[in-house]
């Protein structure tokens, strides 16, 4: 019989050092013999991708902030029935890069839709599933914007504004003083040396805590 | 100043006929001299059709019930922001070959699930926008079955089975009782020519409203 897996996911604001760091938690997981899948949102299954290109690439007609909402939602609700429940449910570790925090920090913060409706849509969609561990990359604005820009084309979020990424780092930061126990805050504008032992720091308690005792037959 | 225009939905199961009466209906507005546009749902703009695709493609993956339900209000809110709104309030006429009593009865009577969930989010798009007159063409699910299996190609939703259909029905139905002063059930089953004629007289009450008196300069 396996134990549930655990449910982690890597947040932070553009150029942030997301990508990179999500590779080294993987890294810290394998090194860990832990089983595990690395997934994405909004996406994660071919269905949810279509849906992600849906809500990422640039058109001429305006998507309003309510169908961009939902379509959040509706990609979130096939990437948990489809691939993160399963795996949880099998005892696979789940490492996705964004979740519903990042809906509160994008179209809630950044959009400035009400939280209560999101709220209500992360209910409708999850119940009570929440990640289990979330370390949130954090640094000003002005830092990731500028690696960010080195990245050349831009998507219909990164091409918004400088007031719009403090709104979304502000909303994130509120969301860890809402759920203190589940964030890891890691000061992303230090060495990424500094970052990476920080990001050891944050996991070494769910790692220990998923050794099984070696020796007995 | 404008009048703001009346908005009016056909409705019904598979081959009840609802492309050729929805024609007609488009002629009796033009004959009146009424300014409209046609529509359908889903869909109506070009990212409302692109989101129609996703959900009427068959495809490998399982859609869970929960990811068609919010992809079918995503292309909903996009449909009113981008084409509906805008046109009832420039005092255009809106008819539109589906609506939310299609949610009700497809994803609420076939898929069974909750009218209450359902009725959240079409709260949420919608507030209080309702169709000023809704036409549900109706017939027995046999009679609309044998119809549709002649076209051929099914898509995901014409594949279903005829309990399926027959939830369909009775949703719709259900609907009627629940708000009777917006229906005109039309018996479905009788020849066209009797169809016409029920929808002419489901229609002359709003067409005579929208009169002008003549004969002033």
């Amino acid at each position: 019989m396996s134990h549930r897996g655990k449910f982690i996911t890597v947040e932070g604001s553009e150029g942030v050092g997301k990508s990179t760091n999500l590779d080294f938690v993987a890294r810290q997981l394998q090194a860990a013999g832990i089983d595990f899948v690395v997934t994405r949102e909004p996406g994660g299954t071919p269905l949810a991708e279509d849906i992600r290109q849906l809500l990422l690439t640039p058109r001429d007609e305006a998507m309003s902030e309510l169908t961009e909402l939902l379509l959040v939602f509706a990609a979130r609700a096939q990437h948990l029935s489809e691939k993160i429940e399963p795996a949880l449910a099998a005892g696979n570790w789940v490492l996705c890069d964004r979740f519903t925090d990042a809906t509160f920090a994008y179209q809630g913060g950044g959009r400035q839709m009400s939280d209560v409706v999101i709220g209500q849509l992360q209910s409708l969609v999850q119940g009570d599933l929440r990640p289990d561990l979330t370390l949130l990359l954090d640094a000003p604005v002005e830092v990731g914007m500028q690696r960010a820009s080195r990245r050349g084309d831009l998507d219909r979020f990164e091409r918004e504004e400088l007031d719009f990424f403090e709104r979304v780092r502000q909303a994130y930061l509120s969301q860890v003083e809402r759920e203190p126990g589940r964030f890891a805050v890691i000061d992303a504008s230090q060495s990424l040396t500094s970052v990476q032992g920080q990001i050891v720091d944050a996991l070494t308690p769910y790692l220990s805590a998923n050794r099984t005792p070696t020796g007995e037959s």
